[in-house]
């Protein structure tokens, strides 16, 4: 019963034997591999971008990081929400790769709204040279609360930050769960929205460790590809990197996890909405759910070995009726009688 | 016939079957998999050192600019061949992880001497705080130019550095193929030797990408945990590096690589002895080749499809019997009979 | 009629005539002058810190950036007010001294409260390695809307640092004000309080730029050195330097100026309380007011040439009787006939 | 007797009178006092470059780094003499600023020659990706060694650059005295022979602490003005760097100092060749002097208080007769008869 990360699941079996497919003879290094072609040709492809520069690195922090460094100088600012995985959770990492910009956190919630993302550009740049200067927005796609934005709501932040004569980024380290939950394209759920640069991710969804950076302006292709190489972020074997990510979008395969990742998490919502005292902050649209449990369904599936994380209190001491908040993330894997298992021991 | 780097072919098999292997449910991410205390306990074993603090990472240059900036402070600089690879191949990653400390170039060649080092460390810190101010060597084994230094060699500017007050890096992106050269311990050609930190190479020699930090004393560990999640390098699903390193290290894998290798190396050069016009720079001890050989031999070669680099001079135009540089470098799986063909074409 | 900054009016003449006294001769330079060993003495003397370590530079983002670097971690953050100087008027100096580190942003005003530096500090590290780790706390005194903390606040926010194991830095560059206000020992507003580092403020109240950075704790004297210098901040013919910090220390000059800055403001902030119309956001301490002024009577002073700020509205159209909000900022030097001639022209 | 550095003597008291003037009332901080306007004006029309973006700081590694930074990316090399300030005397200050870009050494002198930068430009980018990339050529003017480049020297080297598609820094912390030694206009030591960007020196030449940055391409003014503020180089009380440097300009005061430095010089050196023992590694130029001198002279000298630099030996101990290296500076101020003194010391 592991509800605690989609990054902590296998791989899908066929990426793993295409790693082994690309294990003959010799290959080009520095991703000048010949499945790095087929890559980037599907990759425009699929993002009906012909001319976008596709580059693969094995970590969503260096995807991230490598792209804000390229859209931000280090005077600047990144705009982002305050629950941000560039924000919380990759250690100064952007702020390292982009020379010190800061990042300015919009509003207070998981999703930014375009009038708290307009007011933040506006109080930038009102003190001359002194203050930060506006640098790009960076959308969190599936949220880190689990929430998915619509493409309008897209389009709206990319228009405020245009206004601004600002890009956007979307961190898409769980860009198929967001994909599947809207039946949309890659190209409207990006730059047709106005995105200009993403970070695709296949890690969380089936990969042992790939990620893909898409700009669709190439003009600074050559300067990412140093950027990259300067992060030690570039593969010698890259091979194995380009059979993964060619693996992934081979057959559907990333959507076929994520339809399953994101059914998971829709059997978990279901049955919760049954078990008495369980609150859902959303209803989940990908995979993640974020709901209030009872302490005392808390401590039955912790004694019986469910890993996930409860966000704060004591699951051993107090009321056993308090709700206590806790997340819970379905990858791909997760067999379906565990889920079962789980509500049977959340219900008691 | 594919001499043109031992980072293009494939992983050994029982590297990519153990990552297969580790594809089985959950695992702890981002280094706290089972695997990985294995490999933790498996190093410090084979490297006698109970205490060493154990990391992965899947580049050399990740490893090499992760233990240097954990070694060298902004305002230092560290000493190293002017053919290191720290200085002529990372894209200055180095100084990007170290803060924007410099290199210092010791003597004119691939090998450091003791004198060498001396008076480079002398001549820093003569101007108090205006100059840069001394900091470690790093010292690559096997060289650039594929020459290994001895035991004593090594100990002895490990010993310059000490008595400047200075710790000492071993850039061991070809650590298996220097230790089976010289027929020692880990142990031996590290610590031993006044080594304080290592970059211990996997993807050169059979692995699709890992490489080890080993740090002998563990007071920076967690230091170095935070530079490499910073930097982007920490991976999420952790088991796949852990897994590599596992295999490699396990049945002596890694030793058999190294072994084939240099034998590979071995019968190449031995070879090359009998072709009229070559002259080598060094006699091999590992598995890099730095010869000239006459322009009419690189010709039939580069026809027949050989995949080498030739470092000056244009293969198809001038005297036939002009010498021209290049580097031949052996990987373990390169077939007996590519070697001999290699050298049947060579002869002409 | 200036009240736009303490940064645009002139230096104390005795301030100056030193600078002239010193210009005679040959000076060790870079710090080793005999005006330095004077003045550093001298703010061990005040202090009442005989081990303290002593530095001056020109700007007071340099004494903030360098300190703070000094104290901070590039994986850490600073927590500090959302207007503190360091966040908002800095360009992203102190991320760029810091290496990348972050700024932590307590509270919503311009004083932190130790509760919300408690919950803030709290809510880091709560993610081992992924997140930002805590760092040092800074403190602006006064604050940047004008507001002095008691020496009992200072207390309270340098032991809840203390308590996460961190180090406090006061930014002080209107220390004097602060100080003068407080009737308090410079010991007292510092160390005493649990203030680790602090910039000393010399330039917005009296002096042409020279700024003081002071360590309680000089374990890191040589790392201040070199960051100094790495920064470009250590100034050759420092003696300049020198002697504008002893004669701004010499004869009680920085209380003096102190006193007149505030007696200033005062004498201002007394005579707006009879302004009809007119609110302030608080009673002044120091030399800054805060205050809501109808649109008419900012339209009377700005026609009259009166420079200071308004923060937001428009001067010349809309309702006379609405008010706008502004900051005054008296200096040293502002002669009481301004004063009284911008009170006159306030009430109309 | 002090001839150990140009940056230890006094400041013309004309400039120090301007400073005193310039102390009355308020002025806009931050560079937009009225007497940075006449500054602009002034060197514009000196240099004859009415485009030119000028900045004033105040020390000399801020303007040579700002500068570099603004010309060279973090993942290129700035191509300098192995002696050049920037290398040995800034302690890493280019490499912060530039964000870890690194410095090539070129050839193994005071002066690099066109043959060798063009040697050192074709071994970068030799390796695509993974080398440094070609940055910036920086050119210090006078050399450190005292020589002077001439017009065509210094236009044959950025030939060079410019053939590699690079810009051209030209390091002038003694830009006057080259001047006065070559006897030509700014515009000719300059963008007539291919710089693109001038560190103009002041402090060396009778200015307590400025340097003008002056950019004749003014594509980068903003971002050179932000670069000067997120390195905390922008002064609040600008005008007092601004009157430096408009008296310095003023009444050719820069030039008059620069003629009696090297006049200074000149008479220094006249006299030392009647030395018993001296030997002259270059006969000076501008107001340097390197020379072998016997140790008995040096021994003399320095008994009786003489100041200056003797680079190796002991004077205290071993032969008389053996000649030991010294750095001798002239400033403007020396009085002739100290340099007499000096010289008959010399004598014996």
């Amino acid at each position: 019963m592991f509800f605690a990360s989609d990054n902590a699941g296998p791989a899908h079996p066929s990426v793993m034997q295409a790693m082994l497919d690309a294990n003959t003879g010799y290959a080009m290094p520095y991703g000048a591999d010949e499945i790095m072609q087929g890559v980037r040709a599907r990759i425009r492809d699929l993002f009906e971008a012909p001319d976008a520069a596709v580059f693969l690195v094995a970590t969503g922090t260096a995807a991230n990081s490598l792209a804000l460094a390229t859209m931000c100088q280090p005077w600047q600012t990144v705009l982002c929400s305050p629950v941000a995985h560039i924000h919380e959770d990759e250690c100064n990492a952007p702020e390292f790769f982009m020379g010190g910009a800061k990042l300015t956190l919009v509003g207070n919630g998981d999703k930014m709204t375009p009038d708290a993302l307009h007011t933040a550009y506006e109080a930038e740049e009102t003190r001359g040279v002194h203050g930060p200067q506006r640098g790009p927005v960076s959308i969190t796609q599936v949220t880190e609360k689990g929430r998915v934005y619509s493409l309008d709501e897209i389009a709206a932040l990319t228009r405020v930050a245009r206004g601004f004569g600002q890009q956007s980024h979307l961190d898409g380290a769980r860009f198929a769960n967001a994909l599947v939950a809207l039946d949309c394209t890659p190209a409207e759920m990006t730059w047709k929205a106005g995105i200009d640069a993403v970070s695709f991710g296949g890690t969380k969804n089936g990969c042992p460790g790939v990620e893909a950076v898409i700009l669709f302006n190439p003009d600074k292709a050559w300067e990412f590809e140093l950027r990259r190489k300067r992060g030690a972020h570039l593969f010698s074997k890259h091979r194995y990197l380009s059979a993964q990510m060619a693996a992934y979008l081979a057959d559907d395969t990333w959507l076929t996890c994520a339809r399953a990742a994101n059914a998971n998490c829709r059997r978990l919502a279901d049955g919760l909405a049954d078990v008495p005292g369980v609150q859902m902050l959303h209803d989940p649209q990908a995979n993640m759910i974020f709901a209030d449990m009872p302490r005392a369904a808390h401590k039955r599936l912790k004694d019986a070995g469910a890993a996930y994380y409860v966000l704060s209190g004591d699951v051993n001491a107090g009321d056993p009726d308090e709700p206590l908040p806790c997340r819970l993330v379905c990858d791909w894997s997760i067999p379906a009688d565990q889920i079962d298992r789980f509500l049977q021991l959340a219900k008691g």
